[in-house]
């Protein structure tokens, strides 16, 4: 085989072992089937006509089985890309159908690009940028607001806006247009969707075996939307009055280039692509990792970046909004037997063959039937437990929780996830905004020195030592000058300042210009600054500085060194 | 004196001292006099008539004179708090000018009442929440926004936006209304200002001497509105086509209840008030603590806070828009010899003086010459000194910086902060996502353990040792997970994992979750987890989770103890 084309077949490809098909193919019919309703009701989600749902499982799917990181996750149009999607392309929504859903093809590619150029930099570590309580509850008040917003369905109401307040002062303002039927169907299907979701130990443990009940509550909601559709048309659904998806444009998606508006409304949405494509990075990451550790593989989260951001990008190609991994289409996909990223090539089959084959057959099928299979499905994101947990575990995450929770529901889910990160890092520089700073004295006759407070130890009356206990930067850097200016006030009589570095791994430009500051206010009180223990590293970023050249004392290796020489004087 | 009375009166005037009286007034006058071009201009700058500016030096000034906490900062409109209002108000500017300014008191409302609360809670700390480079590179793009949106007033032509591409391409689209008149008495004061400013030491200094030629430049913009009055009545300027500000409402700013337009277009600001208050507080604790520590005074930052808010918040009520501590107003305030907030009431008074006595004599001044005054006085707002230090010092501050600056160059002032400070926070991530984490051994027969890579030590078959050098938290913990499980594959006979936890000051709920994982993984592999020399308050917080009633190891109080207990059986 070349090296081109070893370069462009993926490893699994290559060795490929013909054993692993049979599961494989399950596995991808089994996931391609199983999701066909929520990537409708996701593509609605989005503000797009159904169809797009299925759009958004073929190119990024095959683009992610090719180069993704994971050999079983499986991608796709998911709940939160959807809303993110819907939210963000707001100001857009009265543009025609056809516009949107170039601008939403704009988004992915966008969310696409980013995530390429983060994994082409190495930016992999990011993943981590994410606390759990920012996730938990930027996710906990996005379901809400799906949750809301799919009351339109159900209610036939034009219910719009960005947070929680838009959406129920628009759905009470339209109350009047409220559709009775809409509703009954909406709601008994939102009832049989939960009741089989959380009452299936009930409802299917009491004649099936439990992995048969799993099989079933799985199968449940395809079987509901079959039964919605034969009663759509045997009772005329549409004719009274209720919402239905109409006929669906047959073929698969096409090559599209993405519309660019101008360079000011493209710009204006580069920072929502950003927010969406560090949730597409980190959801799809924590998904991919958990799966790599159970089977016992490497995650490599810069290739999981390279992957995610080329399915985005292809996809936003090919009329696709923006996909993620999913968690529970990845569970499917594996508890039905994938062992290779040959099983997402198999789901692609299906959805190909949904969109060739289905024509006509889906448009009786009403939109309320879609909104409540969103409902039922999104009310397991709405995360009390973390926040819970984190209550009783951690009360600054559980602050970043209600943060963005609250922040979600009100600012809306930009918003939101940047005051929930907000949150989490102001916990972060309260945690270390005070470090600890030892005045430290010679211990005996030996070259060691200790904290004053806690062991017998000499101390000189011209010198004061001071052992910083943490890396210096901004968000410590004013308390620690503020605890060496009081250090220095209760030893007047020291006229030599030594710190002692070897607990500083960092020193950064605020810092640096807080030590220029501390060695000038120390000259006009005709006092010396010295440092002693400074790290390799450290001294190669400071040595050429000002804070190096202008010191009024010296660097010690040591800091005997320090206090022999500025005691033998 | 009665308790009440005392609560009331502020500290320094109970103990005012006659003899400190002259300075203070002086002080005061000349502060007063020299701000007035500012005040004017940055009211414009605003989006406000020119008289605001004075409103915003009265009440503001007077309530932070009696409860800041610095004697000597001089608070009042600043260009940053301006430029931000207009950015934040641009919905409301075709709302008609009394609508708008109840907007922009609503706003100054809004952050005094965040920054109050900020006091009550005590977060003084979040004062070292921005970075040198996120500060340094906001408040340059902040600038070289202010100078383009002054360019209106330069050239007449209807110039608006929140980002550069804003301004440029709307001074682009309206060209051909340039008023030549007005561009050249602008381009004149601008030249001349520019010239005082950076040239003064050729252009005062060669007669005069230091101390005078700093107060020739500093009366010299004075000196040119005084100028440019007599001349615009001279020569009619106004008839000619140029803008005058017009006569100047006489009388005090008077209470107004800030306009509440209704709860969601109030919580759309509160976002942005929330950002101007971080940079109120910032800004101005940077002036207040500089000066602090020059004067031996103890820097309170909660009592600045709490200065601060009260200042905006009652600022609102009397028709002022957001005020912060200024740099250069101090700076004078402090040249002039103020020694207690005497001086501030001092300037409040030849604000009200100008208010009742001016009414038509600045009518002829042209815009023109207030923004030229700004532009000439924001030029050294562009910090390119700070982002070159950065740049040698500490790239990642200079990253900071970068992304600060341009953000608010593309995107506006808002998202350009954020993205600032999202890149100083992912610095902070990077450097710690990589803690140490070393596997450890016995030394001789010792209670020590240390590092195998550097010490001779006695490693046992069925242990592995640990030990992690940072603290646990969102920002570490999959690389630590990560590091932990290469670590098991390296040493794959070792059933017992010790986490040695000596260095670990917290562990947040994401690096409990890790560590509950790891738990939940050894034991499928019959390996069990153990930690040992967990810090008190560590234990205090996860004692009674699931990480430790689960655990299926132990915890153990040293390490020698769990080597013993782990290699008797």
């Amino acid at each position: 085989m070349s090296s081109i084309a070893a370069r462009l077949i993926p490893t699994w490809l290559r060795q490929y072992q013909l054993a692993t098909l049979p599961t494989d193919v399950i596995a991808g019919l089994v996931v391609g089937v199983l999701v066909i309703p929520q990537s409708l009701g996701y593509a609605v989600l989005a503000g797009l006509p159904p169809v797009y749902g299925l759009y958004a499982a073929i190119v990024p799917v095959i683009v992610y089985a090719w180069l993704g990181s994971s050999n079983v996750q499986a991608v796709g149009p998911v709940a939160i890309t959807a809303i993110m999607t819907a939210s963000s392309l707001l100001p857009y929504a009265d543009k025609g159908a056809e516009q949107y859903a170039l601008m939403a093809s704009l988004l992915a590619f966008m969310v696409g690009a980013l995530l390429w150029v983060a994994g082409r930099l190495k930016l992999g570590w990011i993943m981590q940028f994410i606390s759990r309580g920012v996730s938990a509850g930027f996710v906990s008040g996005a379901a809400v607001l799906i949750f809301v917003s799919q009351l339109k369905y159900l209610t036939a109401i034009p219910v719009a806006g960005s947070s929680l307040i838009g959406y129920l002062s628009s759905l009470q303002m339209y109350m009047r247009q409220l559709h009775p039927l809409t509703l009954l169907i909406g709601v008994i299907a939102f009832a049989l969707l939960v009741a089989n979701r959380y009452a299936s130990k009930w409802v299917w443990r009491t004649w099936l075996s439990a992995s048969s009940a799993k099989w079933a509550e799985r199968l449940f909601p395809l079987i509901l939307l079959g039964v919605a559709i034969i009663l759509s048309m045997a009772l005329h659904w549409s004719a009274l009055g209720v919402a239905t998806i109409g006929s669906i444009p047959q073929g698969l998606p096409s090559f599209t280039l993405p519309h660019l508006p101008d360079v000011q409304e493209a710009l204006k949405l580069l920072p929502t692509a950003g927010l969406m494509a560090l949730i597409v990075f980190v959801s799809s990451s924590s998904v991919a990792s958990t799966y790599a550790r159970l089977r016992g593989e490497h995650f490599d989260a810069n290739r999981e970046l390279t992957g995610l951001g080329l399915a985005n990008l292809s996809g936003g190609l090919f009329q696709s909004f923006a996909v993620a991994g999913g968690f529970s289409r990845t569970a499917i996909n594996v508890d039905s037997g994938a062992k290779t990223p040959m099983a997402s090539l198999v789901t692609v089959v299906v959805m190909i063959a949904a969109l060739i084959a289905f024509g006509n057959a889906l448009a009786p099928l009403p939109y309320a039937l879609l909104g409540a299979t969103i409902m039922a499905s999104i009310i397991g994101l709405i995360d009390i437990d973390t926040l819970k947990s984190a209550w009783q575990r951690d009360r600054l995450d559980a602050a970043s929780f209600i943060a963005a929770f609250a922040g979600v529901l009100i600012f809306g889910l930009n918003t939101g996830l940047v005051i929930g990160l907000m949150v989490s890092f102001a916990s972060l520089i309260w945690q270390s905004s005070k470090p600890h700073v030892a005045i430290v004295g010679q211990l005996g006759g030996t070259g060691h020195f200790r904290n004053i407070n806690r062991h017998d130890v000499v101390t000189f009356d011209n010198l004061l030592l001071l052992r910083i206990d943490e890396s210096l930067f901004f968000g410590n850097s004013e308390s620690v000058h503020l605890r060496i200016l009081k250090a220095l006030q209760q030893y007047p009589e020291a006229r030599e300042l030594i710190l002692i570095m070897s607990a500083v791994n960092h020193i950064d430009l605020t810092a640096q210009e807080m030590l220029s500051t501390l060695n000038k206010e120390l000259a006009q009180q005709h006092k010396r600054l010295h440092f002693s223990f400074v790290k390799g590293p450290v001294m190669d970023v400071i040595g050429h500085t000002p804070l190096i050249t202008e010191l009024s004392g010296q660097v010690y290796l040591s800091t005997l060194d320090a206090v022999n020489s500025l005691t033998a004087r």
